[in-house]
Order: C-alpha cells, then sequence, then structure tokens
C-alpha cells in the first residue's frame, strides 16, 4: 500500500501563516475509480495567493475556503503514475490545482493540464516564468498594462514570484523597470539579474512617494500591483495621465488582521484618466500556448530568466510558505518533492 | 461704468462648504483690450466637483487651487455684450470657465464654447443635460461602463445633476437603473420622475449592502461613482463579474476634514476582474457634437429630462453652492442672473 504524505491545515491562520497552522499526516492511498488517474506530484508550487482561502468563509468566484484537516489547496506539478481516464496515460506530466501532498487523485477537472512530451526547458519552469507566475505577469501587464515601448513600469513586491517576471517583461516590451522590495540584497538581485532598471527598498527609504518621484519625475505609466494596502495608495499619488493599475494581488490584504484601509485618494484616478484593473491568468487559457511560446523566445534569447528557489521534501512546505510573507524568497518558491527530478 | 458683482472665495471650506467662506463684492468692470471679451453670464453651474479646487494647494491636470478673495472659479453661460475678439461677435451665446460673476472678461480660453444661433431647447438644458453635466453622464456611462442591454447600473448621489442624468440615459440605453439618494422623497421622484427602475435610501435601509444584494441578487454591472469613500466600498462588495466602476466624482472626498479611508476590498476587484476608471468629459471634445444630438434626439422622444433646480440672483450663490452638500438638490443646481432669461 502506498503512502500519501500530506500537509493538511490544521488551523486558520491570522496574519502571516506559520509552521504551527499546518500538519503532516501520513495517509494510504486509496484505489482509483474509473474517470480517475494518480499524480505523483513532482514540484509544488506555493502561491501567497492562496492564503486568501486559508481564511473561515472565503469565497469567490475562483475558489471557496479550504477546509481545516484536509490538505492544503496548490497548483502542483506531477507525473501520472496510474490512470483510469480516457485522457490521460502513465508518464504524462501534468499541473493542476491539487494539494500539498506526494500524490493526489484526480478526476482531471480543476485545471489538469498535460504538458507536452519533451519540453524544451526544465520542469520547475513550467510552474515558474512558464506557468501560471509567468502567465499572471504576462497577461497582466501585457492585456491589462498595454505597455508601450518607453513607458515606465512601477512593480511591487517585485522580488517576488510574478514581480519577477513582469519586470522581465516590462524590460522585454521595452519598458523602463522600477522594482520595489524589502531589502538591499533584493534590491542588487532585481537589477543585476533580472534587469530592473531601479529598485527601491521601501523599508529603509525615508519616504516612498518621494523616492518614486525623484526616481520617476514625471510619474509612472503602469503600476504593476502584487501587495495592495499602503503602497497601492502610495503608487496612486505618481501616477502619469491615463496611467494603468494592474491589479494582481493584495498580500497585505491578505495577511492583516484587520480591516486594509484602501487607496484614500481614489479622486487621483479621476483627475489622471486612470484605470485599476483586476484579472487572472486563468482568463486567457486560449491565449497560453501564444504567451508560452514568447516567453519561450525570450528564455532562448537570453532576455528573460526563470527565477525560483526550490526547497526540498514536503516537510519544508509549511516553512517555505510562511518564508513567502516575509519576504524572504527571491522569485518563485517552488518545493521539490523528488530528488531526482 | 458698469458695476460687476462678484461672490469671491474669502476663505477655505473646511468640510462643507459654508455661505461664510464667501463673499459678495461690487467691483467696476475694467475696459477690455484686444482679443478679449466681455461676457454677461445670465447662469452660473454649480458643481460640487469644484470643491474640490477650494482646498489649498489643490492641484491636479484640470484646475489649480483657486485663489482666496478672487472670483470663485465656475462654469457659467452668458451673452458676449462687447467683443475685441475676432472669432465673437456681440449677442453671441458662449459657456465657459469663467467665475461666479455677473459679467467675465474671457480671453477666449478656458474651454470657452459658442452655442449654435437658436437652439432648439431652453438655455439652462446647455448646463444641465446637454452642457457638462449630461455630458459628463454620458460619455461616463457610455465610454468607460460600456452599458449592454439589460445590464444593472448603480448611481450614487443619484438625485445629483450627473446622477440624475447617468440614470436616465442608463435606461434610455436599455439597462436597470438602480439609484442611491438620502431622502424618501428623492427616492419617488427618481423613479416618478427620472425613470429610475428602483431607488433606495442610504441614509434610513439597514444595511446598504444587504439592500443592495437584495434588490440586485447577481449583483451590479456598473457602479457609476458620483460619491466615493464607503458608498464606493459597499459598491465595491456588489459587483458581477467583469464590474466596471465608473470614477466621476468623490463628494465624500472633498468634504473630509481628515484623509477618507478608500475601498477595503481592492481584491474583489481581482476576483470579479473589474475595472475602476477615471475620466474627465473634457476629454471628448470632438465627440461633443454626436452626444448633444443623441440627447437631443431623447429629450424630444420624451425619454429623458432635463432636471434642474434654480436659484435667482448671485447672492443666492453662496447658499445655493452649500446645499449641493447637503443632499438638498435634485437635479443640476443653477443661479440665473438675469429673471428675463
Amino acid at each position: 500500500m502506498t503512502i500519501n504524505r500530506q500537509v493538511l491545515l490544521a488551523g486558520r491562520p491570522v496574519g502571516i501563516p506559520r509552521e504551527s497552522d499546518f500538519r503532516v499526516v501520513h495517509t494510504p492511498l486509496r484505489e482509483i475509480h474509473d474517470g480517475e488517474l494518480i499524480i505523483q506530484n513532482l514540484y509544488l508550487s506555493l502561491d501567497a495567493g492562496f492564503r486568501q482561502w486559508m481564511n473561515e468563509g472565503a469565497s469567490d468566484n475562483y475558489l471557496q475556503a479550504m477546509d481545516l484537516d484536509a490538505p492544503v489547496v496548490s497548483i502542483t506539478l506531477g507525473r501520472v503514475i496510474e490512470s483510469r481516464h480516457p485522457d490521460y496515460a502513465e508518464s504524462d506530466i501534468v499541473m493542476g490545482r491539487n494539494a500539498w501532498e506526494e500524490y493526489s487523485i484526480s478526476d482531471a477537472t480543476d485545471f489538469l493540464t498535460r504538458l507536452p512530451a519533451d519540453v524544451p526547458f526544465p520542469l520547475p519552469y513550467y510552474l515558474g516564468i512558464l506557468g501560471p507566475t509567468g502567465l499572471t505577469a504576462y497577461f497582466g501587464l501585457v492585456d491589462i498594462g498595454k505597455p508601450r515601448p518607453g513607458e515606465i513600469v512601477l512593480v511591487s513586491a517585485a522580488a517576488g514570484a510574478v514581480g519577477s517576471a513582469a519586470g522581465q517583461i516590462a524590460k522585454a516590451l521595452g519598458c523602463r523597470a522600477i522594482g520595489l522590495t524589502g531589502s538591499d540584497d533584493k534590491c542588487t538581485w532585481l537589477v543585476d539579474t533580472l534587469g530592473y532598471d531601479v529598485a527601491i527598498n521601501y523599508k529603509t527609504c525615508d519616504d516612498l512617494k518621494n523616492e518614486i518621484k525623484r526616481v520617476c519625475p514625471d510619474g509612472i505609466d503602469i503600476y504593476f500591483d502584487n501587495v495592495g494596502g499602503q503602497v497601492l495608495d502610495t503608487a496612486m499619488a505618481c501616477l502619469r495621465m491615463r496611467a494603468r493599475i494592474v491589479l494582481c494581488g493584495a498580500v497585505a490584504q491578505y495577511v492583516a488582521t484587520t480591516p486594509v484601509s484602501g487607496p484614500s485618494n481614489m479622486f487621483e484616478i479621476v483627475t489622471k484618466r486612470a484605470k485599476i484593473e483586476g484579472f487572472m491568468f486563468s482568463d486567457y487559457v486560449d491565449q497560453y500556448p501564444a504567451a508560452i511560446e514568447q516567453l519561450g523566445d525570450w528564455l532562448k534569447q537570453g532576455r528573460i530568466v526563470n527565477a525560483d528557489q526550490i526547497v526540498d521534501g514536503i516537510e519544508s512546505t509549511p516553512a517555505a510558505f510562511q518564508q513567502l510573507f516575509e519576504g524572504k524568497n527571491k522569485g518563485k518558491m517552488l518545493v521539490r518533492l523528488l530528488a531526482s527530478e
């Protein structure tokens, strides 16, 4: 009998999730029925956005609140090891919304997609720059931000998974990229490794608004927002006419223990004829192939890189997830479940 | 010598503007130079939005802070009584950004536009439904809101100048119009006179969010926002997928004496793939004629009405302006300076 190690949601996090909010259990893997398949997960994708659904009563058009004492919902990439589903065969590499567990039983719903055989890049890329993370950055920037060459793109949580991709894509599209992050080390990484034009340490600069205005005296054209809250408010004070705010994430809101106050000066949006727009990468399914091809071309040309940080073993998952909210990661955070892959 | 009665900004209002913030003075009208013209103002347009520019240091891409002890900046409609400007002649009826005064000297900048001779509707219409107010409602709804027949349009300050136009235009476009206002009397007026489908008295209903959800169980497609602040926050909790928020005004912000807290749940914008966008009617100059023609057609067909409230005499201006912020007006508030017009 196969034993499946799973990470359960043991309690609802208050603010930043802690290791103690999770519990690892060993569960026998059940037999599958017709229409199901077993995925041996190779990589777990750790995404700050999923913190939102750990709250009691969380619910939106994307996900319902996660159940307590159930495996934590997550995007995973794995290999089919047994299939009673007509569309999937053993050895298929698939990605989908499964859970923090070594094996997932799937009925092929929940966004399950198969990767082509012999993909040209390492598997972690398909959870990073060529997966949901990169596609989120790509569609947010291209479809919502609609950048023109020479425009200024400000990115918050710029060293995070989506932020690290957004800045690089902005550069590949001929824009000037300004990144906000929380340490000097990450500032250096943004500029030297990812090609951001300027990085601002929002924790140590005297006044973030003044600093943004110093770097961009004429204001910003696009603000790619991964955090919400106070930084969004500050960015809104630095807009150029007809600026676009791409609302991608709201880490400040996910971990807030009291209501986050929103932007105080919405009238800026009127006088600047600006736009704030939300999106989900999953709205663009029909455009995935073209986007992945474009991102792959840029990778081959060395114009962008896949930035990730990989930890090993399912027991490492809770601590790695906590690190996301402590700003300790550079790029996409992944858990590798099989050392050989 | 002609004496010009003018209303000066005597002090910067704190919160709601009071009569005591203004002072009426009698000033001799100076001679004009080449390139100038004298307008005898017939109507002053009172617009809540201009409150914003009474604040110290107010400045945006539209207007600078008004000067103390200078005539209060305002849109006016008047007749040219003397012209040394090649493009204007005596008797021309013109509209422009002038001031609260009986006579304005203009160099024909500041958005001065001439009305055609023999216009088919009464002059006040050209400051109301066929003027900046109606055009603001029209372009906001049509160009930013992009309504489709059958969609639900929620309008705040629905009995105000722009709100009273927005609801009627929504109806003319085949939408369902829900209005928010602050008295039962105005609720009745919205439904019986303007044709709103439903009006909600936000001051007396127990819980505005619940009330909106009761009236629109599936949520709203377009929120036409004239107030900002808490009402914007509430409306954002009632959005349908791909909802559009038309940011038109922010009365709550204009009169706030402490910073207005913005929408607390910006993540709703992400999960609903919604959009918040600001605009100014003056961005659409090239589309004025077509819009005015459309609005005129609807007027002739009886599908919309011009809703205004007219007070007489320049001395009435400060009190009438104050009333705008006390929710006492129904429709566009105008001051008539010549009883004969």
